[in-house]
């Protein structure tokens, strides 16, 4: 049993067009861990802040039940900080600032009772930490691991070697033409179910997301939100919605990933509804089932 | 009874990274109509070639059991030309060439034995002219369009005014947002919804489908197509398809259209596997319905 969650946490500046917030709540083990929070328990996350972290957010960790023994704080060190500006498009974002601080330095370091943790979710991190994740790691039953074209271009073999360990690799549509060096998407897709992963999971935003396997395919729909006020953590927060579902249920069948896709776009549709981690916070598993439900309705169509 | 299909027809001279084909058979018309005709009977074309349009594309129309007898062919006019070259991403297109020729002048007639056509696909044409199609109607039960940015931006007004005697809208995403002048697609969805139209499609390539009317929403998928060759027409074939089914039908609830637009997905994938309209000229309604119920698993999820 357990879940573990390693990745960023950071403060978030973001601005869109309606709205600004400054040192908010954010990072990609935030989002994960909250959101999978609403499923299962424990949590156990692993990540690095510094000494300037406000207590309120450690506080809201803990609030969800987050164990925090693998958080570790550097004395005299800063956050890791993200500063972003979205466009009147809320698909298009300029980053204004990435200062890594004591993330740089970061050595991700599993505390003993986390190590026969059987779900793990690696966050969007260097191949080389998550590798290090993992040579911890006693014999986790499903590896999720998250990356992105930074990583994908810049340290190609290491994320190559770390494939090979990882059940279900989740990125987007532009990442997965990227590492697979093909623009058919489904030819892509199958390319990459080569290097390693049983399953891959392919976001599409505001076009919903596909769960691929060697021998089938779904497809999922995103959620005609007509408020959409801050997209940051969308992706993680299905992430964290997808794994929490599985972590809760222990069930691996292609059938069953489907429910958690929809539990992660679920999630993900709460998420940006909100500021940094405002919409994960305020919600309860009915508020997440009622969705989930629509969700289902959506793409539904009888035969006849 | 009868479905009325008016738009262009042309000869396309298109580029891929795979191949180049010159003079093919192109035109919103000829791609809806060669769709629908898998469907239902009669099809009734207006549209306007050149006396150099070749009598084996007249021939093939005939072999769909289209009846032709709204088809001009103007005496030492020059049929509707049109280029394009595809990047190695097939989303990405350039148009090379657009030469109007006996479009330039077209005023569509409608023979007497269509006018009382039950159903009408507007194929993506001035809005003038489609207007003036309606105008020759005598009481269509389901008048479907298609447009396009062209006309959103020059002809506005005629749009705005045609689309009060619209039923069913086929555009894409940004299609919708530039018509609604609204960046979230839901939004935009609802308020082009109070110009007229009682149902929006928003069509969105690789994406799949939206269909949307004031009370509910519905999301198709796209067809995971490892071999796609040329794009060009898959719109108009969506489109074709359908109204065909609609038409074959008769059937306008929510839950038919649903169907309907998993069809029109449907034939759009046969469009895109091969060039020009070879795709659909060789397949039969039993392989229309094994992919029509393949499209339906690809987002089939149980509850649990």
């Amino acid at each position: 049993m357990g879940l573990l969650v390693v990745g960023s946490l950071g403060l978030d500046d973001v601005s869109t067009p309606f709205h600004k917030i400054e040192n908010a709540l954010g990072g990609a083990a935030t989002y994960i861990s909250i959101a999978a929070s609403y499923f299962s328990a424990p949590i156990y996350l692993v990540g690095v802040v510094g000494e300037d972290f406000p207590k309120e957010y450690i506080h809201l960790l803990e609030s969800k039940y987050i164990d925090i023994e693998g958080l570790q704080i550097i004395k005299g060190g800063s956050t890791f900080r993200w500063a972003g500006k979205y466009h009147y498009d809320l698909n298009i974002r300029d980053t204004l600032l990435t200062e890594l601080n004591v993330f740089k330095d970061f050595n991700p370091i599993v505390p003993e009772k986390y190590q026969k943790a059987s779900f793990v979710c690696l966050g969007n991190i260097d191949p080389v930490l998550q590798m290090r994740v993992l040579d911890q790691m006693v014999a986790p039953k499903c590896v999720v691991c998250d990356t992105m074209n930074y990583w994908i271009e810049g340290q190609r073999n290491e994320l190559i070697k770390l494939l090979k360990k990882v059940n279900i690799l989740i990125i987007n549509d532009s990442e997965t033409r990227l590492l697979a060096n093909e623009p058919n998407l489904i030819k892509g897709a199958k390319s990459i179910l080569e290097m390693g992963p049983e399953i891959l999971i392919i976001k599409k935003g505001e076009h919903g997301a596909l769960l691929i396997s060697k021998d089938s395919i779904f497809s999922a729909p995103a959620y005609p939100l007509e408020s959409i006020y801050d997209p940051t953590g969308a992706g993680d927060t299905f992430a964290g919605g997808f794994i929490g579902y599985l972590h809760k249920t222990h069930d691996l069948s292609f059938d069953n990933m489907k429910r958690a896709v929809i539990y992660g776009s679920t999630m993900a549709s709460f998420c940006v509804e909100q500021f940094s981690t405002k919409g994960l916070e305020d919600i309860d598993y009915l508020r997440v089932n009622d969705r989930y439900r629509e969700f289902l309705n959506l793409s539904k169509c009888d035969e006849l």
